[in-house]
C-alpha cells in the first residue's frame, strides 16, 4: 500500500464532475451567445505573465495573494489574479491591431492565494466584458443593457441593477471640503449595506471629524426613492462643479436610453453604490437578484478613465463589468433554478450480446444519420447495470437488439422513463418515435 | 517616459486577438458538440496541483519542463503539463461518484517550459477524450470513430487514421527474443517516418546486434498494403503467443465495426505506428490529413492498461486520444480552409448625431426583438471611421438615421458590401431585407 499516492487536490481548488461542469458549460455558452449577439468579441491572454506587468499597480493585499515564482529561466512570473490587468496590457500591446471602440469578452480562470472559505476559491472563473475607446453615454449604456439582457438570456430571474456616479459623489465631497478624503469616504460608504448605518456613521465621523458632514454623507447615500427623485437630490447636494454637473447629465442621458430600450424598470439610481476600487472614475453599478439580494452583487463594474495608463501615453477610457459565475451558480441553486440534470444523448444502444458488437455499430450509424444522438454500451454487462449508467447519463431511450432481431433487422425501443416498449420495429420507426418525443419536451 | 512599463508577454506564450480567438472558439465549440453528441461529458480539474501528484511517474525530461514552485504556504506545486495525469488522479479520487464506462472530454490549457520554437508553445490547449472502464473492442472503436467524425464535423478535410496494436508488435519481438528490448525497438520504429529506413536500420542493428532481426523488424513495420493483407502478415510474423493472438482478434473485430459503421475507408493498418510513450498497451493510432500528411499527426492516442495505477489497487483500463489544436489550425490555414473572417453581427447602427443616442437604442431594441444581432456605434465619429470599424467586424448591414428620419420613424438601411441603400424605410422593412439576405448565405 505504501506505494500508492493519495489522490488529492490543493485546498481552495476544485474538480468539476460532469453534472456540475455541464451546468457551468451551459451558463458559459449562453453568456457567450449573449455577448456575441451584441458585437462583443472573444480574446485570450496567457495565464502566466511577468510579475512586473501584473503587480505594478497593485496594493500589498493583492501582492500577498498572488501565485508568484521564478520560472526555469529565472524570470519573475505570476499567475493572473484578474482579467483586467492582462486586458490593459493586451490593449496597450496590440492597440494598432485593434479597432476602437473595442468590445471584448473574456471568460477564463484566475488564481488568488486567498484563505479558502465558503464561496471563496483559489482558482475560479471570471467573466469580464468591456467596451474601450469611448467616453459616451452610449458606451456606458451598452454595458448596463448587456448586464440586464445577458442575465435574462441565461435564465437568471429578474435583477435590479443599482447604478451611481462617482464623479457626482466626488463633487459633493469637494463641496463638503472632503476632496482629499474622498477615497476613504467612498470605501466606507461601500460597506454601508454590510455594516449598517450606525457603524458607517461612526466611521464617517472619524474620517470627517464632523457629525454634520457624516450626516450629510449618509443623507446623500440614502437617495430619494425613484431614479428621477434621487437624481434631483444628488444634483442639489453635489453643487455646480464641472464633474458633478457632467455626472448628472450622464445619469440623465442613461435614463433616457433605458426608457427608449424598454428596460428602465430594471435600474435603480442608488447613491450608496461606490465600488471600493480606486480606478473607477464615473458610472459604477452592482446587480442584485430580486429574489435573493442577500447573496450580494452578481455583476459589478464601472467606468475607468484610463485603462492602459501604465503602458501608454495615450489615454484609453473604457467601461466594463464582471459576472461572478460561482456566486451566480450558488444563487440559482438556492433558488432551485438550475436546470434539471440532463445529458446530451437521446438513445443508448445496450449490449445484449458481445457477438453483435458490429451490428450495434451499424444501428448507431443509422440513428446518427437521422441526427439521433446515441452511444453503444461497450460491454455485455448485466442489463440492470447498463440501465443504471443510462439513467445516470439522463438518456431517455434504450435500444435493445437480440440475435433474432438482428437477423430480422429489427430492434426493441424502450422509453427508459415510462418503461414503454416498442418491439420488433425498424430503425426508421424508432427514429420517428424519438422525434415525436422531442416535440413533447 | 521612464515611468511606463513595456507591455510584453513571456516567450512561448501567446495573446489571441479576436480574429484568431474566434477561429479557435469555433473549432472548440464544434468539437464539443461532436463529443456530446456521442455521449462524452465534460469535466474540469485545477490548473495547479501537488507536484507529487503530477510528477510521480514522469521521466526527467518532463520534470525539467514543468512550471514548478513553492506556493505561499510552502507547498510544492506545479502547473499541469498534460490532461492525462490529472485525469488519472480525478478518476481515482472520484471513482465512487462516477459511472463506468466513463466517457469524458476535457479541452483546457496546459503548460510546459519547452524551448520555444516554430509551432511549440509554453502554454497551449489540449483536447483529450477518453473512455475508461471497458476493455472491449467497442470501446476502442468508440474513440476511433469519434476521431473520424469529430474532425469531419469541424470541417477538416478527409483524414487517414493509421492504427496498430502494440501487443502484436510485442509478441513479434518476443518471438525474435527481443522482449527485453521492446521499448527501445518501439521508440526507434516510432521515428521511422522521420529519419528514414537506412538510419532506422542502423539503429535497430545497434539494438538487436543482428542485421537479420533488424531486417525482420523493418519488414514487419512495412506492412502489406491493405488492412486485411497487413493483418495476415502480422499474424504470420507475430506467432501464437496470447498477446499476439488477442491483438490480432481485436484488430479484426475493429475492422468489422468500421465496415458496419460505413467508415472503413478512413482507416489503414500500419504496423510502423508505435507511439513512443510507454503507457500504451494495446491499440495505438495516429491521424493524418490526406492533403497535408507532412504536418504530422493531428490526433493520436491508444489503449492503456491501468489509468489510475499510482493511486488505486483497482485496475481501470481505458482508451483515449488527444487532438493537437494548434497543429490542426496551422494545417487548416495552410490548406486555406479556415472560414473567412466573420463577425457575429448583422447590423451596425451608426451614430450620425449624438443627440439621437436614445433613439438609436430604441431602434436597436426593436431590431433585437426581431432577433437581428446589432450594435449601436457609441460616438458621433466621422462616418468613414464608423464604416471602417463595421467592416473590420464583418457587419453586413448599416442603419443610418438622420434627425428627419428619426422624426418620421424611418431609417436608411445600407448593404455595406454592395453599397445598396434603402432609404426612408421602417424597422419592419429593414428586418425583412436582413432576413432575405440571411437566406442567400
Amino acid at each position: 500500500m505504501s506505494d500508492f499516492i493519495q489522490p488529492r487536490i490543493l485546498k481552495g481548488f476544485r474538480d468539476f464532475l460532469p453534472d456540475s461542469e455541464i451546468v457551468r458549460a451551459n451558463l458559459t455558452e449562453n453568456l457567450t451567445a449573449a455577448f456575441r449577439w451584441r458585437g462583443f468579441v472573444p480574446i485570450d491572454t496567457p495565464a502566466l505573465e511577468y510579475s512586473e506587468i501584473l503587480l505594478r499597480k497593485s496594493d500589498g493585499e493583492t501582492e500577498k495573494q498572488v501565485f508568484r515564482f521564478a520560472d526555469n529561466g529565472g524570470r519573475d512570473v505570476a499567475l493572473r489574479f484578474d482579467l483586467t490587468v492582462p486586458f490593459a496590457r493586451f490593449v496597450a500591446e496590440h492597440k494598432d491591431e485593434l479597432y476602437f471602440p473595442f468590445k471584448r469578452y473574456h471568460i477564463a480562470k484566475v488564481w488568488r492565494g486567498e484563505k479558502p472559505q465558503a464561496g471563496r476559491y483559489r482558482e475560479f472563473v471570471q467573466c469580464d466584458f468591456d467596451l474601450v475607446g469611448s467616453e459616451s453615454a452610449a458606451a456606458d449604456f451598452e454595458i448596463l443593457a448587456l448586464i440586464k439582457i445577458a442575465l435574462e438570456e441565461i435564465g437568471v430571474p429578474p435583477v435590479t441593477i443599482r447604478v451611481n456616479h462617482r464623479g457626482v459623489f466626488n463633487g459633493f465631497l469637494s463641496r463638503l471640503e472632503l476632496g482629499s478624503k474622498s477615497e476613504e469616504v467612498l470605501r466606507t460608504i461601500d460597506k454601508l449595506a454590510k455594516i449598517g448605518r450606525d457603524e458607517t456613521s461612526a466611521l464617517l465621523m472619524d474620517i470627517t471629524g464632523s457629525s454634520e458632514k457624516a450626516g450629510a454623507i449618509l443623507d446623500y447615500a440614502a437617495g430619494a426613492g425613484s431614479y428621477d427623485a434621487s437624481l434631483d437630490l444628488m444634483k442639489e447636494m453635489a453643487g455646480a462643479s464641472d464633474v458633478a454637473v457632467s455626472g448628472i447629465v450622464r445619469l440623465r442621458e442613461l435614463r433616457a436610453m433605458m426608457e427608449a430600450a424598454g428596460i428602465a424598470d430594471a435600474f435603480v439610481l442608488d447613491p450608496s453604490i461606490t465600488r471600493g476600487l480606486d480606478y473607477y472614475t464615473g458610472l459604477v453599478y452592482e446587480t442584485f437578484l430580486n429574489d435573493l439580494p442577500a447573496i450580494g452583487s452578481v455583476c459589478s463594474g464601472g467606468r475607468y478613465d484610463n485603462l492602459a495608463g501604465l503602458y501608454l501615453k495615450e489615454r484609453i477610457p473604457g467601461v466594463g463589468a464582471s459576472i461572478g459565475l460561482d456566486r451566480l451558480i450558488a444563487a440559482l441553486e438556492q433558488l432551485a433554478l438550475l436546470p434539471a440534470k440532463s445529458g446530451y444523448l437521446e438513445a443508448e444502444i445496450f449490449c445484449l450480446d458481445a457477438a453483435l458488437a458490429a451490428h450495434y455499430q451499424k444501428i448507431a450509424a443509422a440513428l446518427r444519420e437521422q441526427r439521433v444522438a446515441c452511444e453503444v454500451f461497450p460491454d455485455a454487462k448485466k442489463i440492470g447495470q447498463q440501465y443504471t449508467v443510462a439513467e445516470k447519463k439522463g438518456v431517455p431511450f434504450g435500444v435493445l437488439v437480440s440475435p433474432e432481431e438482428a437477423a430480422h433487422h429489427t430492434l426493441t425501443l424502450k422509453n427508459l422513463l415510462t418503461r414503454e416498449q416498442f418491439q420488433g420495429i425498424s430503425v426508421e420507426k424508432a427514429v420517428e418515435i424519438i422525434r415525436q418525443s422531442r416535440q413533447m419536451h
